[in-house]
């Protein structure tokens, strides 16, 4: 993309309302618009990063065998009055009337919902296992919406329901989503700790959420530093095998949200392994076997012949959330560094002196070899002076910044910067996009 | 994807409130489901198809240069009462009231919008032009929602918003689209007609809808047979060249929707050239000045210092009626016929004897060998009749069926059927893949 056909108001300005690191980058780069309280436009850059990340969450369901659908953003009241949970959600759920008095509601979650779509069509134990998602946006009217896309209202949440004949079964499929999660989190650049949990309006007597540690976190988290140490269980993981054991390895140590604090289990780890530190939850997933079924009338044969209600699960990711959750966690003083495989642009290219024929030659020249190669390219083709070139680039943080100027022509090099190290160094294009693709 | 872990939910039953074929079909090969009325949730079938439809929007908007991001869907009444429209709109309205009382709408479109992003961050001539886009779920409160997606309440629209000095500037960029639209509608096997058309709720003295014909269209449409044979501008079109031409083209013949019709005009054309059918709106394109730019006060200064509104139009594509809307225009008596652009699938792999160990071997190797051709396959392992998986096949509609049985197995080839055509061909199945590639 050209920088002088994008569309990136990039401002100076620190919002004065923007009380986080993450929601001023975010102002400050130009990724978001607040239309209302809580409620944004996603600008050009922001959607990039936006898309990335939604992208990566699909792939990774999709890999554990979940299957994509997507389900409406308006409901109606009657599932939710079904399930009991109309009156429960209280203020927080946007209720709406149409023009004949129907009362709806736009969906904070997706249970009843997609249990009424399950019970329409199972009938029988054949057709399961299944795991089918979503990624929709969700409205819950927050009463102090803040923190920008953090803890907006109107937020894009990727939710997947399990459905098991047996207990037993459904554990199985709450471990596969476990997996999956470290997995994606993994994909981001994010160490995402899985942590015991309370299941709140979801229900249900097993939950973990997923926090990544950030001074600006909500919550207060307790774990055990090992966890922070192991590694995802990886993209070769045999989603159709037995995955109990890399679940094992995180739940084997004390990891726990302020809620669930046991501050004497807490206490019996080695003290230089006691992390207590603040968090920003990312996911979470919930085992709640019949609450839904039961309630909806969602059941299926066995083998045997018997009706019984299916066992399920839920599993949540914050899609807009990690956006923000991400810059929490990759920034300097000169703004934002990305994870390159959530990067709005995987390389900056900047051009010295565009209005220089020979600068702005090989200058296009690179953007195009860029492009062939595959790579996500922001071309600051503008007549800017460098310096604010320079402090944009890094303001926007996008993982590599490639310079032509005339002496690096007259040398047959380029300039290769990376944001995160602040490395720099000079070599042919060729091997600057190597080195990019490399990441 | 493997057909036993898949959700296809198909149905043998035609729904008795399903009036049109598109809306039946939709229904018995479980690509949606209705939650409401007009409010559908898409089964993993039909979201494959709304999915690919997107994305050839998406990269034609990027190819004619416009900027993609992402409005909200709920929006603040205050917007809408400046630009004076919040009373206009009536009842089709999705009015809400949040926790505090403030008066919110589901979008049903995005003008004032985009407009109150345009004048927060451009000031400048400098800027322009500058065309902004994003597919997102609107909200129309029809007092009737009927034939299935093609006209329901939440509905999801690519909508384009451009932004020019001058008026000459902005019809340019109307052109841009005029020819962007045209080439995403002949990526997805339809020959869209452009056809003057009244403004409506819009405004503005300039607009076309895209049509295409079919017998169970909307509205009654008049055109010249000529306009069928004109092909699409291409891929190549230069897009920062002058485009008028491909327009002109078009608009030197006789075309309008019932609205519109001059009988007298239309008198004009040979006879034998003179069609007057049923059409499918599918894409609404506006030139509408600076209503909303003098309305809101979205002003940018000129290279003289002088301040003036900016030129603006709009730029609808109904990406969910779409799945509708070619439905209608591809189906047979067996059900629908994708064109092999937006089919949920590409191909049907159907494995004759699952059990018998030698077939599902080959049949297994051949789905390995069809995805490692970057192929989307839907792979039939069920143990059910042939009959009921070839009549399943035919139902979904896509393009082409691979059959894997014992016979074939023995001559070391497979049979490969064309969808549209019916054609069935024994070959080896590297022949095959080459075969439905090419498309």
């Amino acid at each position: 993309m050209r920088l002088t056909r994008y569309f990136l108001p990039v401002s100076k300005d620190v919002p004065a309302d923007a009380a986080i690191v993450s929601h001023q980058l975010m102002l400050r780069t130009g990724m978001v618009r607040q239309n209302g309280a809580g409620i944004y436009t996603w600008l050009p850059l922001g959607f990039r990063v936006l898309q990335k990340i939604e992208q990566i969450v699909r792939e990774e369901m999709n890999r554990a065998g979940a299957i994509e659908l997507l389900m409406p953003t308006i409901q109606q009241a009657e599932l939710w009055q079904e399930s009991g949970r109309y009156d429960d959600y209280g203020k927080e759920m946007l209720r709406i009337t149409d023009r004949h008095e129907r009362e709806m509601l736009f969906g904070p979650t997706n249970e009843e919902l997609i249990t009424d779509v399950f019970r329409s069509y199972v009938k029988s134990y054949k057709a399961l296992p299944l795991n089918l998602y979503h990624t929709q946006w969700k409205f819950r009217d927050e009463i102090r919406p803040r923190f920008g896309v953090m803890r907006g209202r109107e937020f894009l949440m990727k939710d997947a329901y399990s459905f098991d004949l047996t207990e037993e079964g459904a554990r199985a499929s709450y471990n596969q989503m476990f997996c999956a999660y470290l997995n994606a989190f993994d994909r981001m650049g994010l160490t995402a700790i899985p942590m015991q949990a309370d299941t709140g309006p979801i229900g249900g007597d097993l939950s973990h959420e997923f926090i990544i540690l950030a001074d600006t976190g909500e919550s207060a988290v307790f774990c055990d530093k090992a966890m922070l140490d192991l590694p995802a269980p990886g993209l070769d993981l045999d989603f159709d095998g037995d995955v109990s054991g890399e679940v094992a390895k995180r739940t084997d140590f004390y990891a726990a949200t302020e809620e669930k604090h046991d501050e004497a289990e807490f206490g019996k780890i080695p003290t230089d392994r006691q992390v207590s530190a603040r968090g920003i939850e990312v996911g979470h997933i919930f085992f709640f076997g019949t609450k839904y079924s039961k309630a909806m009338n969602a059941t299926v044969q066995t083998a045997d012949g018997e009706t019984v209600p299916v066992q399920m699960g839920s599993y949540g990711i914050g899609v807009s959330r990690l956006v923000g959750g991400i810059i929490e966690a990759c920034h300097d003083e000169n703004g934002i560094v990305w994870p390159q495989s959530v990067a709005p642009f995987e390389v900056g290219l900047i051009s010295m002196r565009p209005k220089d024929e020979t600068v702005a030659k090989v200058a296009d020249d690179a953007y195009e070899a860029l492009q062939q190669a595959g790579l996500d390219v922001l071309y600051d083709d503008t007549e800017e002076r460098p310096g604010s070139k320079f402090n944009r680039m890094d303001l926007i943080g996008l993982p590599w910044q490639i310079v032509i100027g005339p002496r690096g022509i007259e040398n047959g090099v380029v300039e290769l910067k990376n944001r995160k190290s602040g490395e720099k160094t000079e070599l042919p294009l060729a091997e600057a996009i190597e080195k990019v693709k490399a990441g």
